[in-house]
């Protein structure tokens, strides 16, 4: 008999978990359930689309529905799982003509993702307020911008922030509002928070910090937004005030949710139910730094995450060793990433710190064409090992990033990172590489 | 009494090495001697003048004549250090006029550098065969650029294919002839060296490898090269087939040479006599993967070398902790980098290796612009642990070789590395990034 593997949620995670299940077992019979209407698609180019750089929304689909076929997928759009029974290893799904069918699992994936988050504002019901998470919100967003000559984007994370910028790159002119005291919050420090402001100032963004949205006005359709007594005109709002885990189904289903609200699992993706596994944005994870639980929704996590799960539940062994929070975005012509804790979280982790921040360019100083880069070193005082890093830059940041990542990954010290040996040609770095910079920068904090 | 330190050569080593002396011991008398007749000046740009990308020979300069004075040192131009007495601490030196004179140090920090090295080819003495070291060099080559409607490159080294990928910019028929059988032979495998190759080809660059210039004709002037029996007209010839150390002042003054032909050090870059430090291309460094001296002449090592002579001369403490070799160059519009040992140089010190190697993106598949990056990763087959990386690309290739750098210091294996927390937005990077994937590859070969 073929192992079954009842996959629920087809997007990252899920898709990632059915590749590596039938790489690890070519008879598996997989399944995967989807309330979509469409397979696995990047929600990350969503803002990208509404900003013109991808040309259309069908760009952002992963694979074509053939590859689908050619795998061995049995992939049921538009239908819902409506009940886990984990006793008798089956599923209850309903398709959209509402009809039901019990399905029986060998193993079963969760990856049921996440639901926009949207705060009690007054008058959040209103014609014209959208939310970004799937094609069809942007789509809707898109025949909105059509008309809009103005916006308000409530949160200043990175999807609010890469939606306003694609506003701008529009011609709508936009509004930022962030209840917290500076943009990006999970993922920089103020200083550096402070720096991404300015220039998205200078691109034509305005942001407002510090105020929540008080009340989205006018009659049946969105006229403006109430922010600190000011009215501000808005044709269309977005909220991008985080995503919660989905986790419904699980829970009904007795499957243990962690303490960040996510489900939780163990090392090989498994939940508290043996055989049921969990991935994505729905699923905890441990933070490699604080070794505590973390709620890490990103689409790099995601696929980590269902590459793991899917060996398991195939019969392989993969373990996965946890997040440290790479993540990268680009606004307008400039990039920001981070990895491992910022100063504040480090702080609420009970850390004490010191950070090392240089500015330099990304080319010799002499060669046409070099950007600005900033880059910004977190170090653990006791062990002076590196835990994070934020780079703000005009090119060659994601990398960094990623080299940052392996060097928390392996215990660097600031030290050894002050003396590492780097690459450097005049087209594409300056002798001194930024990041040994800031680690000299830190040292002297210590 | 100040310190007197001494410092003989003025290029990238030579001034690290006096500004880190600076920053150490305000009061030291630093003295810096330069047969050059300007202060140091960045090398590495000299092939990116040639081809158009960077104004002028002057923009290479690293410090305007003003910063030497500000930071309190005694330059001397244009003179020559002709005799060292470690016994009696003192120096001879000689300038332009040829007066002579004897300086006392307390400290000597060895920055001599190297001398291109041109082999023995028939007719090597004509006019209108150059090499490349010096900003005169650069000129004599610009000025020769002006008539030239062809020209031969001896030597397919990251200086001979960035001198040659210059002149096609500039629009000279040009064929490189590599006695070696695969270009960039120090930095690559042969089938990375294939697509580099390749893509050399395809830019219009006639690339010979596996024969030797045989002799270089013409009456007076050249006029080409004879080339396996074939002759390939010429109107200037650039020989670049590496640089000597040049440790003939060291060697008479009874300093320590080791056994890849540079000055010996210890991990505080001190030579064999106590006091006297050596720095840069005339010094060796010990590979901290194979253990072994290594002749790692590259600007980033040499401003290593510089800083920590440049400390422990002016009485600080500081240690080298050795070369990996990380090293990038750009040619025409894409990227050609390397860290650590290839399997070539792995397999001559002795160890067995696994590698991966991936084609892939440097944005999402689906975003515009999305330019193609291969990477190879090097594994010591009993540790697993990455040993190498190599990488071809359109973009951001350094900074990958810079993260492969930390992984190989570090020692993270190459199932560390497999599963290491990256970063991705569709603009900067695939979901999976390409030496997560390189790793994967190279697992499957252990």
């Amino acid at each position: 008999m073929p192992r079954k593997i009842i996959i629920i949620g087809a997007n990252a995670a899920g898709v990632d978990a059915a590749v590596a299940a039938r790489k690890t077992d070519r008879t598996a019979q997989i399944t995967l359930i989807t309330k979509e209407n469409k397979g696995a698609y990047s929600r990350c180019g969503i803002p990208y689309v509404l900003g013109g750089q991808i040309p259309s929304f069908d760009d952002l689909l992963t694979h074509p529905s053939s590859y689908y076929r050619m795998m061995k997928f049995d992939l049921r759009l538009e239908t819902t799982a409506t009940k886990i029974n984990t006793e008798a290893k089956k599923i209850e799904i309903q398709d959209k003509s509402r009809k039901k069918e019990v399905l029986d699992y060998d193993r079963l994936i969760l990856a049921t993702g996440a639901y926009p988050f949207v705060p009690p504002i007054k008058g959040k019901e209103k014609k014209g307020i959208f939310v970004v998470r799937t094609i069809e919100d942007g789509h809707r967003i898109d025949e909105a911008l059509k008309t809009a000559k103005s916006a308000v984007v409530v949160g200043a994370g990175v999807i609010g922030l890469e939606v306003a910028s694609a506003f701008v790159e529009r011609g709508v002119r936009t509004t930022v509002v962030e209840f917290l005291p500076y943009v990006l919050p999970a993922m920089l420090d103020e200083d550096m928070a402070d720096k991404v402001q300015e220039k998205l100032e200078e691109k034509g963004l305005r942001i407002i910090v510090a105020h929540s949205a008080d009340e989205i006005l006018g009659a049946d359709k969105v006229t403006g937004v109430s922010v600190a007594e000011e009215t501000i005109q808005a044709d269309l709002v977005v909220v991008a005030t985080g995503v919660r885990a989905d986790t419904g189904l699980a829970q009904k289903a007795g499957i243990t949710i962690g303490e960040r609200r996510g489900i939780r699992v163990n090392s090989r993706m498994e939940t508290s139910v043996k055989g049921v596994y969990a991935v994505g944005d729905c699923t905890e994870s441990v933070n490699t730094i604080t070794q505590q639980p973390a709620l890490t929704q990103l689409g790099t996590v995601a696929v980590r995450h269902g590459k793991v799960a899917g060996i398991n539940a195939a019969g392989g062994y993969a373990i996965f060793p946890g997040v440290q929070g790479s993540a990268v975005t680009k606004l307008f012509d400039f990039e920001v990433g981070a990895t491992g804790l910022n100063e504040f979280f480090a702080g609420r982790a009970g850390m004490q710190t010191a950070a090392g921040t240089i500015p330099s360019k990304t080319k010799a100083d002499y060669y046409p064409g070099a950007l600005p880069i900033r880059v910004k070193i977190v170090v653990e005082k006791e062990s002076e090992r590196i835990i994070g890093g934020q780079i703000i830059g005009g090119e060659a940041v994601t990398q960094r990033v990623n080299a940052l990542s392996f060097a928390i990954q392996k215990h660097m010290t600031v030290r050894e990172l002050a003396k590492a040996d780097t690459a450097y040609a005049p087209p594409v770095n300056e002798t001194w590489e930024p990041m040994i910079l800031a680690a000299e920068m830190a040292i002297r904090k210590l």
